[in-house]
C-alpha cells in the first residue's frame, strides 16, 4: 500500500493549514501526494443546483463526473469505509497519503498543537507518534518538535522515515473489503499465477500493472 | 462490468432532468443506481475555501473526504479515463450505470430531443440507439419513441433491456488502465486459480469478492 503519514490534533490546530504547506513543498520535491481528510461530521460537496447534487438526491447511490482534465467520484456508505480502504481503493497512484484525522488508526502521525487551543497534546502517549509541530514544547515530548510553521522540516521528515524508508508492494489483495496481509511466498504466488495467465491473453504480453475483481457466482 | 445506458442528446435538451426522474424511478423500483456525467469542459466540484480545495490547489493529485455516511474522492488525470475505467473502478457496486453524454461510446443509448433546441436527432443513424425521448416525434426514427415526460416508460425500457439482460460477470481483469475481454474458458482460468490461492489464506474460507492488484515490481 501506499505509504501513510498522519496530521492529528485538535479541531482549529492548524491541521488543514500544515497539511497544505507540506502537500506544495512535497510536490516541489517531485513526489504525487494525495490527501485524506476524515470528517467524522460529515461533508458537503456537490452543491445545490449542481446536477451531481440533482442525481445525488434522486437517489444514485454513486455520482460520478468526468472530464478531461480529473474526475470526481461521490458515493453513499452504510458504514463508514476504514482509511486503509480508501486508500487501496483509490490512491494508489500517490507516492504519499496525507490523511488529516484519523488519530486512532495505526498509521505513523505527527500532531499539530497550539497552547491556546488545549493545554496538551492528544497523542503524546500514542507510539506511532513521529514528532510534533506547535507553537510551545510540552512538557514530557519524547519525539522530535518542530515549530508549527516548520513546513520544510516536516517535509523531509516525512521524505526521510516514511516514503524513502517503503518498500514497493507489488501485490495488493482486498477480500470482502478487507486487507489481506502477505507473506513473501504467497505474494510471489499470487503475482506470478496471474502474471502468468494475463500474459497468455492477447495483447497483455508486458502488461505493468493488472486489476482483477473475482466475485461468487 | 455494471450494465450501462446512456442519456445523450444536445445541451439544453432536458438530459439531466430526464435522468433525475429515471434515477428517483428505478431507486423505487429497488436499483441501486449510479450516475456517470461526462463534462468535456471540466467541471467544479470543489469549492474556494473548502479544505479539499486548498488540499488540491496546494498540489495533491488526488483529495479524499470520508465520513461515515459517504466518501468522495476528486483526481487529476493527464489525459481523460475512458468511462469503461472509471465505472469498473468506482462504479461495479451498482445494479446500472447511467451516464450523461458520452455520445459516441458504446453503450446502448437514449437520446432526448426537443425540436426548439434542434431540427433532428444527433444519434438517429447510431446502432446502438435504442429509443428516443423527446417532444415531436422525428421522422426516419426506427427506435421507439417516448414522450420527453415519460420517465416510467424509459425506466421500463431500461428495466427489461439494459438491467435484466445483463449477465453477471465473475471476473472483471483491466491491463494498464485498459479492460480485457475474457473468453469463458480464461474467466474460469483466472476466477477458479486466484479464488484457489486465496482460499488457502487465513481468515479467506469463504471470500465473495476478491480485489487483486499486481504491479511489476
Amino acid at each position: 500500500m501506499t505509504p501513510i503519514v498522519s496530521i492529528v490534533g485538535l479541531s482549529g490546530s492548524g491541521k488543514t493549514t500544515l497539511i497544505v504547506k507540506v502537500v506544495s513543498e512535497l510536490k516541489k520535491r517531485g513526489y504525487r501526494v494525495a490527501v485524506l481528510k476524515h470528517d467524522a461530521h460529515g461533508f458537503e460537496i456537490d452543491h445545490k443546483g449542481k446536477d451531481s447534487y440533482r442525481h445525488k438526491k434522486a437517489g444514485a447511490s454513486t455520482v460520478a463526473l468526468s472530464s478531461p482534465k480529473k474526475f470526481a467520484v461521490i458515493r453513499d456508505v452504510k458504514t463508514e469505509w476504514a482509511p486503509e480502504r480508501i486508500i487501496r481503493s483509490f490512491l494508489l497512484n500517490a507516492d504519499i497519503v496525507i490523511t488529516e484525522g484519523y488519530k486512532k488508526a495505526d498509521f505513523p502521525k505527527i500532531e499539530v498543537f497550539r497552547k491556546e487551543v488545549s493545554t496538551k497534546p492528544v497523542c503524546l502517549k500514542d507510539k506511532r507518534l513521529m514528532a510534533l509541530a506547535g507553537d510551545t514544547r510540552p512538557k514530557g515530548l519524547n519525539v522530535p518538535f518542530y515549530g508549527i510553521d516548520d513546513f520544510k522540516g516536516i517535509a523531509t521528515l516525512i521524505e526521510k522515515t516514511v516514503i524513502k524508508k517503503y518498500r514497493k508492494e507489488t501485490v495488493s489483495l482486498l477480500v470482502d473489503g478487507r486487507t489481506v496481509m502477505l507473506k513473501p511466498f504467497i505474494e510471489a504466488l499470487l503475482r506470478e499465477g496471474v502474471l502468468g495467465m494475463v500474459k497468455s491473453l492477447k495483447g497483455c504480453s508486458n502488461p505493468k500493472e493488472i486489476y482483477l475483481r473475482v466475485q461468487k457466482g
